[in-house]
């Protein structure tokens, strides 16, 4: 079994642990937590470290920390030549420390404390700075998921970005749903059943096919009574933006 | 067993007939459609009729038209003192023609061609200008749905709105995503199941609490990384503007 310490004990790190548990080829030899508290759950006390003097000499360390403490994590790991993987969707492998062999191992997934999540349907990014060391990042990626891809430092940048849209953006669309209903004393329950429809849709359809709606007919009779009745003028901003975009690429489909 | 007619033969029209079938209190008598063959496989043929000198005397109407032809459908059925229900989230009930009593009956879900939803778990908003008429409503509503609410027509122009954030818009930010995907040679697949957990994430926690991102952390360095990376004016102008609005959402927090 190949061997590897994880550096973390976050939300990504502690999915991570569980599913190399049930990984019969990567074993977890060690974890590093500044509170060994938090990850107890886990994994027995003495596989937990807060002390880099201590670090257990593997082959390949995760470097599973917030973004942007990740430079600074991977200079006080007391080894060389090993192979040091990332998994942020936004940090470059250059801002690791250079005495390892940088990569990233990047899961395409938002992750919630206390929410059990089937690692194998989560698509993993790998990258790596050594063309030799995608097998290893290859072994370690599909010993935990089915859906791997090798991806350039570029791509993980686009990805991360459309990321931001598809989750980031898109949860603060439900968050001013769930305004207007507020204001209106609706239940949001209301809307649940839609906005699973929405993301279930697009698993057969193209975002594209899959468009409906007033800007998409170009209404312009519904689009401005929509308009009327928003008071609220950031809301009214993004109607008009998000409108005019859909309205434009309609033109040019 | 309550007759009904319904007028309209496109996706929510399908999807109302099929889920009407199913009902042990409801019976559809009469489909109104000016293409027959466009229902044909959901009916018998002597059940369909394109003329409205044809149409069958029944106590409730529905008209699941597009929201233009709400109106004039309306003015068209040879009856009065019955009661009319369009099933449009952004029509008013007074555009109904007042020789019978007004109504709503709004489904709050997108509804595709060839695509099978279980319908007792959309949320059914009814309305209706005669207080006594709601029992009626209630019944029908309730024999095809588990989910039913009364709402007034200020409310149901609250819902359409809110819907065309969080579905309408939400496609076209997966849309933006698809986009980037193809422009750094990614596949869309990739985030897909970012996508349905993003949505799923909702159910049990509201918006706000599952906000994360860049924009959530005020984290500049990666918002300008961003910012730089996007070529397109139209996809920056979006990222801008939702970042902002998460930004102030989170000073008033």
């Amino acid at each position: 079994m190949l061997e590897i310490v994880i550096i973390g004990s976050g939300n990504v790190a502690q999915h991570l642990i569980k599913a190399f548990k049930k990984s019969k080829k990567i074993k977890v030899v060690q974890v590093f937590a500044r509170n060994k508290e938090s990850i107890s759950h886990l994994l027995p006390i003495s596989k937990i470290t807060s002390d880099y003097n201590n670090l257990k000499e593997v082959p390949v360390y995760f470097i599973a920390v917030s973004d942007n403490a990740v430079a600074q994590v991977s200079s006080q790991i007391p080894f060389s030549n090993k192979v040091v993987l990332h998994t942020s969707g936004s940090v470059a492998i250059s801002d690791l420390d250079d005495k390892n062999i940088r990569g990233s191992f990047y899961p395409v997934q938002t992750f919630s404390k206390n929410k059990n999540i089937d690692f194998t349907k989560i698509p993993i990014c790998i990258e790596t700075e050594q063309e030799t060391m995608y097998k290893t990042l290859d072994l370690i990626a599909h010993s935990i998921s089915d859906i791997v891809y090798k991806i350039t430092s570029q791509q993980r940048k686009a990805l991360h970005l459309a990321a931001v849209f598809v989750n980031n953006f898109t949860n603060h669309l439900y968050k001013i749903g769930n305004d207007i209903c507020i204001e209106n004393q609706l239940d949001f329950e209301i809307l649940k059943p839609l906005i699973q429809e929405t993301a279930n849709k697009i698993v057969n359809l193209s975002p594209n096919e899959a468009q409906t709606g007033p800007a998409k007919r170009n209404d312009t009779q519904t689009i401005n009574s929509n308009l009327n009745f928003l008071t609220n003028e950031n809301q009214k901003e993004i109607y008009k933006l998000l409108t005019k975009s859909i309205i434009d690429n309609g033109k040019k489909l």
